[in-house]
């Protein structure tokens, strides 16, 4: 699925290669901003129509979605040689209609921390990146002294 | 290891524990805010004394942690039945001595993206927090129609 050209360490993902393996992740983290700080949340995610669901309790990272909707999320995968990792920034929304709730529920999302009041959020894409990397040998071991790289 | 007193499903963990996490990850993610945008980026990691150490490629993330060295570093461990997350929140700088890169040396640390001109970087801890997850079924899900939960 991932053939780097010239054997560059480093591919750069189309959207996707990046949707595809978000769909294939139960879990991400939530990056968001208030008065310049961010926090960082790791979350149960599902990709649902081109944008990712999350379902979660009532919080601080609710909380700081209400002031700044502007947020970040991303999900990797790290194997011994290679790894992958996909940063979506969006807004994020609460889902309010009871249409929407139902289609979410059938996601089977839960939130990290169970309680009967959650809130499934939508983060609605505006730039999605990607990047699927390859482990090598770093340069430096693979050069004698005074050994030079074109 | 993580002991929930009560069933509680969230266990908020001492800075022993936090770092006893940290010292058995290898990867985990590094947040960066510039202009209130923030970005997030995955990388390898080890502890050392009390502080994470990064090393990485010139690009985005070292150009943002000059503009703010103020940064949040993440990383956590799920699984099946459980999960944790570890957030520092702290001061980032280059290790600039041959004293301070030759120790980081030994740390077996490689940038995801190898090549010849490369960095180390300390995360200096300002605030650790962690919390352990136990999954358990969904309230909603015991309860029958009608039923209320005290």
């Amino acid at each position: 699925m991932f053939e780097h050209p010239d054997n560059d360490p480093v591919l750069v993902l189309d959207e996707d290669q990046c949707w595809s393996l978000l769909k294939g992740t139960q879990h991400g983290r939530l990056v968001t901003v208030v008065g310049g700080r961010a926090d960082i949340f790791p979350v149960n995610c599902a990709v649902q129509q081109n944008s990712i669901v999350l379902r979660t309790a009532p919080g601080s990272k609710l909380a700081e979605m209400a002031v700044n909707e502007s947020v970040v999320f991303e999900a990797d995968g790290i194997l011994a040689d290679q790894a992958w990792s996909v940063v979506l920034r969006g807004t994020a929304a609460r889902l309010e209609t009871s249409a929407e709730r139902e289609q979410a529920e059938e996601l089977g999302l839960k939130p990290w921390v169970p309680t009967l009041k959650d809130f499934f959020v939508r983060i609605s894409p505006g730039e999605l990146s990607g990047r699927h990397f390859i482990f090598g040998p770093h340069p430096e071991r693979e050069l004698g002294e005074g050994s030079e790289v074109g």
